[in-house]
């Protein structure tokens, strides 16, 4: 499988997640030949991390018979605030030590090949655009709920970052002003009300208050190491709880879909991330209802809304899409 | 003044409302050199208004001691949807029997002149920027506020219309997903909380509740005939009430903003529309703060929140900017 030596002419996609990281080897074509996965380790300090995303970076591309010669560049999507020009990343909350890393230089210092740091929202957005949509949506907004919830703009055609290069922080707009406290210290953001941490908080609590779900059954009382896709096994075998929760998420994010199509009126709305990867078939139909429910007349004629089908890949093809974009 | 005839070189704005049609003649420089004004008599029916503005537009034309052959184009600003392609407002919901009229066709065929129809908020937008910014931010993000609220887009120097040319619709953007019921149906959103109507319900209904006010005293118990200016006069009257109605619409609007920047990062937001223009030296202080304290850290940085001094003439400014592009 090696290539002749010397030809860069593969690019490599990283997603810098607060627990993982992942890399992959594409083509020009995006057709992914290695990838490669590390947990994060972030308590290790930002030092540590970056030489883990460097060796994270080198694994994918030996994996692929490859060397780093042979690589054009690499695209990051990292958690956080980023200074797209300089790549740097200004803050990620949820890695140690994370405010004002020059992420670009030290990797390209490790690497010997050019960087390029985007928001990890922005780059999926652009992976589910290019790779799953074959870039043919003018406009697309990409909804991705995890931990929280991120948010990726297409305006036409291309990746839209705004001013501050901060556009897309989409988890904490207002939805219900006074409704739960959120991290950021606001009550009522998006992400207080649908993303992972508030459906587990919803659940506890219910919990605490005496609800029996099958969920304790399966995971202990504390519910210790519960995931998304509990849920998803919980709802299946008849958990009436977990439903009404879960459910009651999908209509936040529709209504958090109606805001965005009447603001922005895209051609596609794409959801993605953890939640929607393990709940699509509970969520989609409730978030699709809702947001036409919410959204004006005239604004949702021939708009799709669909789960992205990339899951944990729509990180690192993004960061090739980007890497392919600025070495061109 | 008048110029050698058959040489078009001028442009006409129109703002058409539900209650007044306003008419502009503007150099290709935006210096506006004559205008008009009549009642709408929306009551009249869809063909008497056209007509309507058609007089509107040939009287601002006779002012300027013009002829139509020296106009090279209209450009005129809907309240409602619209197909700018076509030139047909698709419905408009504060004027009777508006759905799916031909307003370019049927305007050109009384006036002989190009005509050009878009949305009022994108056209008040536009207007902003291209005659009071001179065109300078990249991105802006223009928010109305009267009867009720809309707003317009402005990214990388020109209208965004987005997919079904709807974008905007920031009036319908749910804040408060359990407050007041709004005219659309839903609940909470941004104009069912801080437009004109929204602060009149809640005066009237504070006096019902037998709060105090020098409204009643300037205007008798019913309140007949209230306007924006008659809360700043009682406010600055000392009117505690009125004060705290109005801070909290101030409040509301903040958090729009917020979410706005949040979603949109744009250069500049522009506050504009009767509510702000009676109403800037009390609200416009509030809602900065209130922004700055619910957008995201970084996304705030170096963004300008103004009110727009245009005030009634963003729309046929707007309108003349349309014109210009199009006749280009």
């Amino acid at each position: 499988m090696a290539e002749a030596a010397g030809k860069a002419e593969y690019i490599v996609g990283v997603d810098l997640g607060g627990t993982k990281i992942l890399s992959g080897v594409f083509k020009h074509s995006l057709e992914c030949v290695g990838t490669s996965k590390l947990s994060t380790k972030s308590q290790r300090g930002v030092e540590a991390v970056i030489e883990r995303v460097a060796r994270c970076v080198r694994e994918a591309v030996d994996e692929s018979d490859l060397t780093l010669k042979q690589v054009a560049g690499v695209g990051i999507g990292a958690p956080g605030a980023v200074n797209f020009a300089e790549g740097r990343v200004i803050f990620a909350p949820n890695m140690e030590g994370w405010k004002d890393v020059s992420l670009k230089k030290d990797l390209e210092k490790q690497l010997g090949v050019p960087v390029f740091v985007e928001n990890d929202c922005n780059i999926a957005a652009l992976g589910v655009h290019a790779a799953e949509l074959k870039g043919k949506p003018k406009s697309l907004i990409g909804i991705f709920v995890g931990t929280g919830i991120g948010g990726g703009i297409i305006i036409n055609g291309d990746l839209y970052a705004g001013f501050n290069h901060t556009a897309g922080e989409i988890g904490h707009m207002v939805l219900d002003v006074n409704g739960p406290k959120c991290g950021c210290g606001n009550k009522g953001c998006f992400e207080a009300l649908a993303s992972r941490t508030a459906i587990f908080q919803q659940i506890k609590a219910g919990i605490k208050d005496g609800q029996k779900t099958i969920l304790t059954d399966m995971l202990g009382d504390d519910l210790s190491d519960l995931r998304s896709g509990d849920l998803r096994k919980a709802i299946r075998r008849g958990d009436k709880f977990t439903d009404k929760i879960v459910e009651g998420a999908a209509e936040y994010i529709g209504i958090g879909v109606a805001n965005l199509v009447n603001i922005f009126s895209p051609e596609v709305v794409v959801l993605g991330g953890g939640v929607i990867e393990a709940l699509a078939d509970e969520m989609m139909s409730v978030i699709v209802e809702t947001a036409q429910d919410y959204a004006m007349p005239g604004t949702m004629k021939g708009v799709e809304i669909v789960a992205s089908e990339l899951g944990d890949s729509a990180g690192i093809t993004g960061g090739a899409v980007l890497a392919r974009r600025e070495t061109k």
